[in-house]
Formats: structure tokens, C-alpha cells, sequence
């Protein structure tokens, strides 16, 4: 398994660069991420190049036995190339050009950012070609969708709407624009909803078709640098790093472009006291490697204290460096790359930590880093392993995008409704995938589908053809309310699931922040919040019920026998213990293994090939952890992950 | 009595009209409201004038009894209009023009917007005037006051304040413009305050008149539509739709210029545990009743959760629909007519609940609405009687929205002056006006005028006259601080009242969140809190006093009898129990008719005619409520009202 | 001693002018300020000027023996020379013009702007030259750096970085800018950030390097206009009134430029319940002091309740009048002028209070400062003495806008930290002398130099010499951080002073709100938050350890000796009570008297001159407070100040 730096030559003085190498190959790092902000200085004048400098450090790099990931340098474009192509610089809402200064400006569609930006990466990769110390190719940085109102993407905007709907009488139908009189009777009409604020009260139909466009819109960016790259490095992987951002593009079809996911992985650093604050490390590493259904890489990992605009973090408390790079290869990372080598002395981002601090005296974060390269090497056995899971959760992006554009009700948010159910099987010591709505469902035991809120025909069909098939499928509240079109069915809830679920939602009260009491078919009392769906059983029986408010005594979820399968229908939002609880029922029904009273916060999951199968044992919290593991007592430091291998037999 | 909904057939499937409309004439729908947003439809082309569908669904309400209520289509012109004559769009204070996509974004004075306005209204009303089955036409959708920024809006801004001051120097002098050198010296120099950021630091006095100004603009927007709808259709009512926005006109002069109000009614639906906060559905009521000091209609009104851009509110509870409809009729209105039939299932508001929901399978809330109807059937005894008051409470537009230009003291809202004393008379199961200080004072016991900052000279002759001829007034901290040019009088407060109310203002505290012990002449101990006038008694009598602070002592509240009447005055802000307590005091002292331990949140009021009085009693709670009223013991479901009608002797 | 108080002759009949006049000579006001915002009145047409009404005014207060202090009217341009030269308003970010109506809208540099308020300020000067009541005259009204963007404003910005740096190489060196590919190839490519937003995520060093700028640039508009007063009066001392704005330019260098230091001083009125909440008034009064290290003037003085845009704050309680006011003399002021003697009644400051209210009715404040004014005048002894310190805590301009630019930690503000130490040596009943980083260190016995976050070389070596010499150097967690280009020096920290420490900074954890046990060299157990230092002592002794976290049992803070003198390091923020225990610690060591058991909210200073020591003992509490002090029993009301002369013998 592999660690790695990011690590940028230009921001040091040359003479520090083989002392940099040195300590690197001493410490066991394999791999440095260079030259993603590089630009001005590989073309520091229109057309003149200049890669001796970054052949220096390459060549460094190579003589010390370090592959290189390089970077397309396009998300900085030099200021000359702002100065004399102004319309390069993205378009905001009222027609003017975004503040610069920052990075990440540009417009992927001005025909001079193209061209320039094409010559860059076709000069760059031809230059790096022969390099056999190039591992790997990154697209730009920490790309987001194209949210950009200039003429050239309102253009692009209005053609990926005639090439959907073909007319405006079309579109027009499918948004439902009579609405307030907003039909459009010219498509010159049509602008690209791009303010934020305005974006609120208008049509959500047209916020997520453009929110769709802005994803494809980069998505094309993406390829048409893919496209340069394999034309000139044939057989170097290519990929870009992603993070979970404001306007994130639809990863699955970006990374389907592209070799591996890669993804830039910052747990946040102040652990929260309450137990239902769900920030989940492991949540969001399933999510990357359920992108493309495989391993990835972390491009970069957190390192120590955040900070740069913003105050800074704490910094990561001891274990933490260690641990969580380990977590990641726990849930299919085969790579973990560092940001960064050393804090940057100057820019925005000094207080932004790397491993090493300001004084360049390597410290306490820079041991446990040395710690965890030796380790890194010693688990070649576990590079070829991946995870294996009987239980799925869907991610929609589709629903993603529309409940950011229509909050349903205060405190109900999409990722919280993922993560509940993740942090409910993940406790019950399983593996678990997150996947699109678009993969295959055959081969897990259990699909859950939280808050399905947009959802085809297609989808449900299918759902309810692995439900038939034997599945278990589970569904909640705000499941099938929306078509593709972001309108809603005129269909009592679940729509397309009435039959499978054996339900119907007779009306529904969003409760916000309030609390309800319910009690289980067991007589367990619970609470519940946010949303409760007034549900009307037609085969389903009641496994919870409300117990106050005027729908009292009437179902809150309910259970289905149909076909060959069975369906849960949770028409609530209920607090972390009550999903664990129920993820554990399911489970057993499935007759899926569990492992009983895993301690909070201890995190289990396995990679496995046909010979054997490793035992990833990480507790994931400040408390030293004591408990009992497949017949194993082990007791766990702060952070501490234990791997067990175990041969098939 | 009548029910109504509003019907957007724009919206649905030519095909479902049938069955909706027989259901609603099954119901017990009276009314239904069209074509309010419909403008690109009647007019799809510049001049291309369609009113076939139109008159279709008409004519179906036709063929089922239903009269309809026809909206005038201006707040929304169609795309085209804006596409072609980019000025019709509002102006922002930078000069550029708003962003469109809502609604309401048209600028009332833009000569092609007023053109084509008045050209489609025209055509309308002639294209209608010879339906029976029109019961009264609207004007455009909750107006507002006019805030653009545009060359026309800007020329019509300084003509009015020509017409009002004559002269720059007139202006600068009673505006005291040469505070930070801002005397005008050309009258080019004025520009419409609208920026809201920072019209916060200009002059108060300059920023009042653009109100009045923006308010009068408006309604000479209402005046122009309402003559040509007159002269078209001289024998059907004209009214205007309006809520409690946030540039709301002065709305006594609005509905002087039509035949009746109409006001959209969404009490929240989340129901406070705090009995301080005060949002009061019978205030609002009582507040419209008294714009035209006549019986008015709902236009809107609540039928299930409310939210589009927002998070959904909480859903209607059982009795709301039926309860909040009759609490309507309590306070004056004839009819209500509810928002929506059914919920949109395209568009921004598709989570704004009707009747019906997305399903078009009739529910718990559409029972209830059966309910009502067949109610409101029974109640045609009570349509010619109205409701009585000797107890009035003063709304002044000019200490509205004073009030609001320059807040005085942390937790001090204007609206909540109001509500305290209109909750502490109702309380004792009077009936209460709320009037315009222009209103006849004369036919009323007592007159409470909380918080009138802004008071002329003229209306506190008024007052003044109203107390020494019998009345009891009842002023408060924050009156007559200000003249008619929201600039401060230079006398002692409270100003004119000095010699009725016996005492003068020596000095004040305004304390913001902080609360201070007062007590009464009874010995009891309250508490007081944002405001604390520290009086002199020059002939009145203290009955609050004091307990903390530097003025521990001295006076919070007094009573003066001068000439015929007495003048209570209150120097501070008490909480709801102790305005109830007062208001019984002041009603016994008058000899008004009170009704003793009225349980919380239990209102009765009455409307009468010659022959007899009717008793609405409603329960406007989550709990059932048993009490003796008139010797009968009530047993009220919760929002359950009672109507009880007894013949005078 | 003088008091004086503002007044705006142009906002009040003519024939309210004597009875003003004869009050304030009756009350014992020696000084009028006059004409801060009446450009307007001074100059109503281009070039037609007016002083007659100005001149009657002066003629009205030189009868009654009253001094003026003349300001230049140029804060608030009149309207006509905005309209007809709309480049003096100032360019905003976005390449507008900011909007305008309040004050303070010019800009510094604009041709126009200059001509014309240079000529009006020649007028006036000359006018008056001959004056002899002119006791001073004011520049402008509360300046702030230059925050503008227009043309001439970008080229001055981009002059002063070329005087500065040269060429473009070395300011992208010194700045990093290739930190996200932004380094200039061209001086055209330079824009000011002025945009506060976006400012946020810019280069640290780009946009302190600004804030220097626009404060040079400032200090140069009041040079210019320093020069032509000067020149005109030359006789007459010259200032500007200043506080703590946002944009505050350096004021140690612009004060050079003057004669004397001017302040505006409004405490705020609410009393905060917790010690902790900082807020000090012998701090800003030590500071202002400290600008010039001489005697100062309080040229706008709290007079009542303060608001106008906001709502209003609680009144001044009794006491706080006079009481506020001597304490301005206790720490150096030798003349407080009250703003302002009668409250406006129109304009936006209608509700900041002065001495009189809006009734012209004199109250209790005004009796207050009749009070204060009788025993100004029997202060004549103290008028020559001035306050002398052993202690110093320096306050780094430079350091103060890089901690703004770059926030440390939750919780972590610049201000604080100096306050804190402050706080703890005035608790010990010293003075304190609050100083630039430019100022001589050798006249003090102890030198605190709390987060010196920028630091340069020469600095940080005359610290040390300092040290070596004998004195006693206090640092703290973020000293020398940072070099004069704000970048981070490569060095362990506290950098320049590993060796006068005697201590390592190994790493930090910025904890934010959280709090951690740590206990001192008595076994005492404190309590420490925002920030924590893990020290590593080479020479130095732990005095402070910590108790809790992954560095429990390491050192928090630690003194050396090194040289001649001590150093001791701090590397936590501590809570009120520690740093007065290690204020008492370090005085005590230092041998420098101080009082015992002073009671919380007492102030004690002392003025002295050769002959006698005046102590000014002030109760800064709502609470009469008895103590002891100097062997005699003091009992303070409220608020109350004792003065005690003693001869030195």
C-alpha cells in the first residue's frame, strides 16, 4: 500500500529540493502530486514554455526512487492570461466578471481559456511522455460544476436544452412554467439560473435541469482534457481529485470519463460530543469507492490543522495522521497521498498544515507519519483485496440536487438520511456500499433507498424487480414524490411503491425540529422528528406507531411480505440507536452476520481476494477501547486500527 | 355565508375540470377564484389575445352554480413583454434591473408595462362584462408598495415631493437635511432611497416620504385599473388582494379607492408554547375589518402546510380548516375563499398545500372543508349583521413605518404594541376595533393609541377632544415623539398629551431585552421590560411604579381624569397577563360589559344586526376547553367554534 | 481643566443661539466645537462662500468667553459638487460608485474633490486666521484608510508597491505569489482589494501591504490639509478626531503629523455581567494616550443614550456622566468636549442622545454635567502632570491587520490579548503606558509584548536588548510569527527570541472555544482556552503546565534569565484572574509597588508632575464600593471618582 506527498517545488528554494527528496525516500513516501498551480510559472509569458524547472524536480524525485502524479495546471490560469483574455474569468449573475485572486476562475467554455489551456496540457504531456516515473495524470483541481452566465455557456446552456426537449411547448409542459406566467415563448428567453439567491423562488425543475447542465457542462471540460492526456500518455491513468462541494458535479458520470476516483479526504478535527452530529469518515470513503465500484486513491489527506481564511482547527491529536489513512485503506483506498510535505510559509493558505511546520523541523505529526510509511509497506499482501457487501444504500444525485433546491422540512437534510442507515448497518460490524441508483442491485441481500425523492419509473421498477427477486428493500419518507421532471407524481406516496411497500401515505405532517414519541412492535418507546407520513396499511403490518399528535395509534413504518421478498417502510426520521436497532433486525432476517455490541465508535470492515480475507479493526475515537473480537481480546489506542488476516480456507 | 377556492384550470388537464367542478359544486363551493397569474395565456403573443380557454372553464363554474371572482393578470406580464421592453422590470438601486423569474417584478410606471397592461385589462373586462357569474374582479396579487429606482419612477418621486413642499428650501428645512451637509440644491439631486441596506443610515425623514410616496405610486397603479374595469363592468365589485408584506401601502387609503377588502389569511402553523409571542389571527382580522370599518373577504386562505423556497411548515391540525375559516366570519368576513383546491404539482409553490393533495385523492383536510361548507350553508342568518366595538385601538401607517425606519430599543415592535392591548380587551371578551387615527373616535368608550410615535397635531387635538368629551385614551411610551415630518417635537412627552395625560416624561431608558420589577397601586409585582419612561405627575395619579433600577419609585404608568374623560398613560412595556389586568380595569371603569375568566386562547365576539346578537365562541387551542358562557356550559373541541344567535328583546 | 461640548449652530434657530450660549457659560463650558459637516452652509453654491452665519455664531460664544475648535467641513462634500463631479464619490470594488446620503463618501484623491476642498479649506482658515477664541482647529471627522478603487486611486496604490519594491520579481517573491499561480507579469495586473468578501481569501501579504497603503494614503490627505491650515494659522494646533473603526489607519503615524491626539470616547452602556467580556475604558484611554505618549483630548464624550440606525442603548446612568469624564482625565486627557450639548431633532442621529433632550428642558444628565463642569474648574492643579509607567504593553499596527486578515483560532482577537495584560497590571494599581512597537523600551521597567504576530528583525532585537539590559519581556503564543512581508518565518517559534525565552515552541493546538486544565509552579489549577503552545525549555523553567489533552504534563509558559533581565513566556490565553496573578507575580519581581486587593472595577491612576502625585481613584461599577487605599477609608457611590493631591516631598 502506498503513501504519498503533495508537494510543490516552486513554492521552496531549489537548494532545498534534495533534502526534501532525501527525507522523503528515508521516510518511505513513494509517490509526490506536483505542478497544480504551476501555470505562471511553466508559461510565464503567452506561448513561452518553461519546464526545465519542473524537470529539475522530477528528475529529483526519479533519482530518489519517487513516482510523480502531475496535474494539468488549468484551475490557475496566469494573471496575463486573465489580463488579456477577460472574458476567461467566469461571468457572475449580473453579467460582470467574478473577483479573481483566489483561484479556480475560470470559464471551462471561453474559446480562449480552451485554446490556451489545451496548448498547456497538449505541451505538458507531450513533454512528460517518456517519463516512466509518471504514475498517473490529474485533471485540474477539486473541479466543480460550471456555474457560469456569460454568452458562450448561456449558449451552450440553451442547446443541451433544445437537444433534451426538442420545443419550448415541450419544455415548457415538462417544467410546468405556467406557473406565475413564466412559459417561455422564445428559447432567447431562457437565461442560466446562476444567482444563488434569486435561485431559491424559482421553478425547481429549471434549477436542477441546470444544475444538470452545469455537471455535464464540466464533465465535457473533463474529457476534452482526458482526450489530450491518453493522445499523448496512452498508458498513464488519468483522473482528478473531488471533494464533497457546494456545487458538485454527478461524480459517477464524471469518474465513468476517467481511470480511478480520486478524493481529497479532511475529516473535520474538532470531534463533536453529541452522537447524532453524523459526520462519518467511513460514510464518505464507501461513498468514493462506490463511485466506480472499486479502489481509489486519496489525493489528498489531512495532515494537521486546517485553517487559512477561516480560523484554524485544532490539530490532529495523536493517532489521528496514523489512523486515518489507515481507515481509508480500510475502505478501498489503495493510495493515500498527503497535503502537504511542509506548511507553505506565504499565500492564503500558511495555516494550512502539512506535515511538516513552518520551522521545517519536522515534529510529533511528521513521526507519526514516518510511523505509518512503515507500516504502508508492510501490507503488500492487502493491495490486491477489495470490499465485498450484501447490504447497498442509494445515492441519487438527482435527489441530492433537488432537496438542496426545495429543503422539505427544518433539520431533514439527504446525506443525514444516508448516513443514518450507513451508521445502522456499519455498527452491526458489515460492509456497506453506497451506490448509484443506476448500478446493479442483484447482488446485494439489502437495498435501502432513503429519501428517493426524485425517482423514474425505471428506478422503481427496478427496485421493485429486486424486492420480487428475493431482496429486502428499504424506503422512507420523501421516496417517489418527484418524477425526473423535479415535478411531483400525482400519486399517493410511495407511488410506485404502494404495491411493494404494501402502504400508502394518507397524508404526511413535516414536524421540523419537533420530537414525537412512537413505539415499535416490540413495545420499545422511541422518538422520532422532522417528517411523519400518515400511513395506511394495505397488506404491510406496523412495526412503528405513532404515539402522540392527532395521528396517535396510526403507523409510522411498516414491514411487507410481496413476491418473493420483503419491504420496510420507515415514514419518519428516528435518532442513531433506533436505526442501529433496526439495521440489526433486517440483518438478522437476511440471515446476514452481524457482530453484536461493537462499541461506539469502533469501526469494522474487510477486504478480501479468493485467498484470504483482512480484518480492518479501527477505533475511531480519543477513548482507549477494550473489547472482545472474534474470540480476540484487543484493546485499541486512541485511533488505533488493527488488521487481522485471515486466510480463506 | 360563502366558500370559495382559488382555481388556477391553467395549471391541470383540460380533462379534469369536469370532475373538479362537480365536485366542488357537491361540496358546497360558492366562488372560485381565476386567472390571477394567466397573463401568457391570455395573451401569448404581443396582441394576440386568447380567451377561449378561459371562458371554457368559466363556463363550467357556470353550468355548476359557481360564480367566479376574475383577477386582473398584471402581477406577472408574460415573458415576451419583458424580453422586448427590458424596462417593464423594476429597477434596483444600482440602476440594473431586478432578477425575473417569480413574480411581481414589473414596474408600475414603465410606459410600455402601463400600455400593455391597461390594453389586456380592457380587453378582459370587456371580453367579461356580460357574465352574470362574475362576482367582483381583482387587481393584480398582493401589491406593494412601489420601490424602483427607474427614470420614470425617479421624476414621478420628485414631482410628488414638489406638489408636498413647493420648495427645496421648504424640504431641506423640514427634513433638517443640513445634518451632514445633505441640503438639496436642485432637485436632480433626489434619488429614490430604495437601497434597504442603506436607506438604514439616511434620514428618517427623507426615507418616510419615499414610503408615502411609493405607497400613493401604488395606488394610483390600483386607481388606473380600477377605472377601466368600472367602465367596463360598472356593476361588479373591484377589490385588491393584500397581506402584511414588507413594502406594504397604507391600506386604508388603498381600499378607499375600492368597494371591499380582501385580504390573503396564513395564520403559522406552528403554535408557540410561549404565551408572549404574540401572533394573533383575530387581531389581523379585526385590523381588515377596520381598513374599511366594514365586513370583508378572505382571498387566501390556509388549507394545509405552507413552503416552496422555505422548509414546509407543519400541516393543518383537525379543526384548523374548519375553525380558522369560522374565525374569519367571527371577525367580519362574508366569505372565504381557500388557497388552493389542489396543491401544484409543477412549480415553486408545489409544496404550498391546497385542499387536495398531489394525489387527487381527497384526504383528512378536504373532509374537513366538506364540513365547513355545509357549515357556512346553515349561517346565512348572520351575513347582514356586523360587528360593534366601544373599544378601539389606533393603527397608525406614519408610526408603522416610522417605527420600523428607526427601531428604538431592542425587542420594541410597533405590531406587538398593538396586539398587547388588542389581546388584553379581548381577553375580556369585548369586541375591538382596529381604526385608523382618521376614524371617527366619537361612537367608541375608549380609544388606546399604544406607540403613536409619529402624531400630528390635528389627531392629537382629536384625541384630546375624544378624552375631555367623555372618552377614556389610553397612551403609551413612544407617543407623539414625532410630527408629521419624522422629525421629534420639541417638548417634553408625551408632547400635546401633557395637560389630558397629566404628567410629563422626565426622562427615559431604553432597556432593550433587559426587565425591571415594577408594581401597582394594588401592591401586586410585575415586571417590565424594552422601554422605560420615568414620569413626573404634574396632576395625574401613578398606578405603576418602579421597583429597580435608578428610578426605583418614580412612576411607570398613570392616571389623569381631565374634563370629561381619563387618560391612562403606560411609560413602559408590560407582559400579556398585565395588559389584561389593565385593560379589565379600564373596561370597568367605563362600565363595559366584560366577561370574567375567559379561559387562554378561548375568543368570543359578537356581529349583530337590529333583531339579534351573534355569539362566536372559539376555541382556538390544541385542547379541548369546558367553561360556563351565559350560563351554558361549553364543551369546545379543539378549534372547535361555537355560534350561538340570540333574538333581541 | 476644560470641558467643552459640540454644537451644530446650523441645525437650530438662529434665536436659540444666545440662550444656548449663556447656559453653557453659565454651566462652566469652556469650549464650543463647530462646523464639522456644514460645508453645505459654508459654500451653498460652487465658489460662493458664506461665513456670515458661521461668524455670528463665533461672535455669540467670544462673548461669552467660550473658545471654538474649528473643523474642516470636507467629511460631507455638498450635494452639488457630488452631482457635478461624480468621481468624488468613491469607486467601489465593483467599479461603481459606493451610495450616498450619509457621510464620509469621498474620494481622498480625487482631482475635484482635492481642488475643492482645498480651496474651501483655504477659505476658512484665512477667514478665521485672525480669530483668537480659535483654540484649534479638527481635520475632517473620524477618518478611515482609503478604501477606494477608482482610477486614481489604483495607480497611487500601484506607485507606492513600486516605490517599495521595485520591480515585480521581488514583489512576488516577497509576497508568494506563486501560491496559486498569481504572480504578476505586469504592474496593470495589480487592482486594490477593497472588496471585504472577497478580501477574505486573497494573498495575507497583498492585502496587508493594502491596508498599509490606504493608510499612508490617508495620513497623506491629512497632511495636505494640515499644511494649509498651518500655513494660514500658523499659531493654532492642528488634529483630527479618531476611534476604533474599521478601517483604521496607523494612528501612531498619522498623529506625528499633528499636534495632539484626539478621540472620540462612547463607552458602551450596557454592563456587561461577565468579568471576562473585555471591554476597558482606561484601555482605549492609555492607548489614545500612547499615540502621541502625551496628554490627549476626548473630542466627542458620551452624553446619553446612544442610536439611530440601530436601536437605542440604555441611558447613562447616574453617575456615568461626570464619571466617564474624569476618568478621560486620569489617563490623560486634559479636555473633554461632550457630544453633543442638546439632542437633534431631525436628521438620522435624532436618538443619540446629548446632554440636553429634544424638549430643551434640562435634565437630569445636564445636572450631572453642571455638576462635572464645577469640578473640572477646580482641577486647574493637574493640568500640567502627566501620567509616568514602569509598564509598557506594546500595540503592533501591523500585527493587529494581520490578525484581522488571518483569524488564529475561534475566539483569539488581538485586542483581547493586549487588554488582558491591561487588565491584570492596572488590577495591581499601576499605570500603564500603552506603546508602539517604535517606541523607546528603555524607560520602562517591564515590557509586554502580547501576540507580536508580525515581528520584525529590528523589533524583536530591540526587545531582546532590552531584555539583555535588565528588563523584564513579557511574550506570548503568535509573537514572531510573522515577518514584515507577512509571511512566516522559517524558524521554531517564538523565532528571534529561542534564545531570550529560553524556550521552543515544538507545536501548537488551536483549541478554539474549548478549555483545558493547566496548573502554575504553585500547584494553583487554572484553566486555559484559544490556543495552546507545547513548549520544549532549553534554558527556561516551566511556570505553568499543563493538565489536560495529548500534552498533559508539558509546559504552558515559562521565565527565563538570560543577560541582565527575565523573559517570560506565555503560550495559552489564560482567563482575567490568572493574568492578574502573573501580573502580580511579575511586578513584585520587578520591585515595583503596587496595591494590594484593589477591588474588582476600581481604577487607580496617578498624574504627577515635579511638585505632586494626583491619584485618581474611580469606581467603575453600578455598586457603592468601600475600601481602603493609602490607609484612609474611601467610600465610592456609583461611578464615583476621588482625586487626592499629594505633595512629593
Amino acid at each position: 500500500m502506498k503513501i504519498g506527498v503533495d508537494y510543490y517545488p516552486e513554492h521552496w528554494d531549489e537548494n532545498m529540493w534534495e533534502q526534501d527528496a532525501l527525507l522523503m525516500k528515508k521516510t518511505g513516501v513513494k509517490t509526490v502530486r506536483l505542478a497544480e498551480f504551476a501555470w505562471c510559472r511553466i508559461e510565464p509569458r503567452e506561448g513561452k514554455f518553461d519546464f526545465a524547472w519542473l524537470d529539475r524536480a522530477v528528475d529529483m524525485f526519479e533519482k530518489n526512487g519517487i513516482d510523480v502524479i502531475l496535474c494539468t495546471p488549468t484551475n490557475c490560469p496566469p494573471l496575463w492570461l486573465y489580463e488579456k483574455y477577460p472574458n476567461a474569468v467566469r461571468t457572475s449573475p449580473d453579467g460582470g466578471h467574478i473577483a479573481i485572486g483566489i483561484r479556480g476562475h475560470r470559464c471551462y467554455n471561453d474559446p480562449d481559456f480552451v485554446r490556451l489551456s489545451h496548448r498547456v496540457i497538449d505541451k505538458m504531456t507531450k513533454h512528460y511522455a517518456r517519463r516512466k516515473s509518471v504514475a498517473a495524470w490529474q485533471i485540474d483541481n477539486e473541479l466543480e460544476s460550471n456555474i457560469c452566465a456569460c454568452e458562450v455557456c448561456t449558449k451552450r446552456y440553451r442547446k443541451w436544452l433544445k437537444a433534451k426537449y426538442g420545443t419550448l411547448d415541450e419544455l415548457n409542459r415538462r417544467y410546468g412554467n405556467i406557473m406565475w406566467s413564466g412559459e417561455f415563448s422564445d428559447w432567447e428567453q431562457i437565461k442560466p439560473p446562476t444567482d444563488k439567491y434569486n435561485r431559491a423562488w424559482l421553478n425547481p425543475a429549471y434549477v436542477l435541469d441546470h444544475q444538470r447542465f452545469a455537471s455535464d457542462d464540466m464533465i465535457g471540460y473533463v474529457k476534452s482534457q482526458a482526450e489530450i492526456i491518453r493522445r499523448n500518455c496512452p498508458n498513464v491513468p488519468v483522473t482528478t481529485n473531488c471533494w464533497f462541494c457546494e456545487n458538485m458535479p454527478d461524480l459517477h458520470k464524471t469518474f465513468k470519463e476517467l481511470d480511478f476516483t480520486a478524493y481529497d479526504n479532511y475529516p473535520p478535527l474538532r470531534i463533536p460530543q453529541n452522537d447524532e452530529a453524523y459526520y462519518s469518515h467511513a460514510f464518505h470513503l464507501d461513498f468514493m469507492r462506490g463511485v466506480k465500484q472499486d479502489n481509489f486513491v486519496i489525493m489528498e489527506q489531512l495532515s494537521g490543522a486546517m485553517g487559512s481564511w477561516a480560523p484554524m482547527s485544532r490539530t490532529t491529536q495523536p493517532g489521528m495522521i496514523k489512523g486515518y489513512s489507515l481507515q481509508a485503506f480500510a475502505h478501498g483506498a489503495n493510495e493515500v497521498i498527503h497535503f502537504r510535505w511542509r506548511t507553505a510559509v506565504k499565500g492564503a493558505e500558511m495555516h494550512w498544515h502539512g506535515l511538516i511546520d513552518h520551522s521545517n523541523v519536522p515534529g510529533r505529526r511528521f513521526g507519526e507519519f514516518e510511523d505509518l510509511c512503515k507500516t504502508a509497506e508492510t501490507l503488500t499482501e492487502i493491495t490486491d483485496t477489495k470490499l465485498k457487501s450484501d447490504v447497498a444504500v442509494i445515492y441519487s444525485y438527482d435527489s441530492d440536487l433537488a432537496l438542496k433546491i426545495q429543503p422539505q422540512t427544518d433539520g431533514f437534510y439527504y446525506y443525514d438520511q444516508l448516513k443514518a442507515w450507513h451508521d445502522g448497518f456499519s455498527h452491526c460490524g458489515v460492509n456497506v456500499d453506497i451506490i448509484s441508483e443506476n448500478a446493479d442491485f442483484s447482488k446485494y441481500k439489502v437495498v435501502c433507498a432513503p429519501a428517493l425523492y426524485v425517482c423514474s419509473e425505471e428506478t422503481a421498477a427496478r427496485l421493485n424487480d429486486f424486492e420480487k427477486n428475493g431482496g429486502t428493500l428499504i424506503l422512507t419518507c420523501r421516496s417517489a414524490v418527484k418524477d425526473k421532471d423535479n415535478g411531483c407524481y400525482m400519486r399517493q406516496l410511495p407511488a410506485m411503491f404502494n404495491e411493494t411497500a404494501g402502504c400508502k401515505v394518507r397524508e404526511y405532517d413535516p414536524i421540523g425540529y419537533d420530537r414525537i414519541d412512537i413505539c415499535d412492535d416490540g413495545g420499545n418507546k422511541w422518538q422520532c422528528t422532522n417528517w411523519c407520513d400518515i400511513i395506511e396499511c394495505t397488506s404491510a403490518k406496523p412495526i412503528l406507531t405513532y404515539d402522540g399528535n392527532f395521528y396517535k395509534g396510526l403507523p409510522a413504518g411498516t414491514v411487507n411480505d410481496f413476491g418473493g421478498g420483503k419491504c420496510f417502510y420507515i415514514g419518519t426520521v428516528l435518532f442513531k440507536n433506533h436505526y442501529r436497532e433496526l439495521a440489526k433486525r433486517i440483518l438478522k432476517a437476511c440471515n446476514i452476520g452481524i457482530i453484536e455490541n461493537l462499541p461506539e465508535r469502533v469501526e469494522v470492515s474487510v477486504r478480501e481476494n479468493e485467498k484470504k480475507s483482512v480484518y480492518f479493526i479501527f477505533n475511531n475515537s480519543e477513548e482507549k477501547c477494550v473489547f472482545t473480537f472474534k474470540e480476540e481480546v484487543l484493546s485499541l489506542a486512541p485511533f488505533e486500527m488493527k488488521i487481522i488476516s485471515r486466510d480463506k480456507c
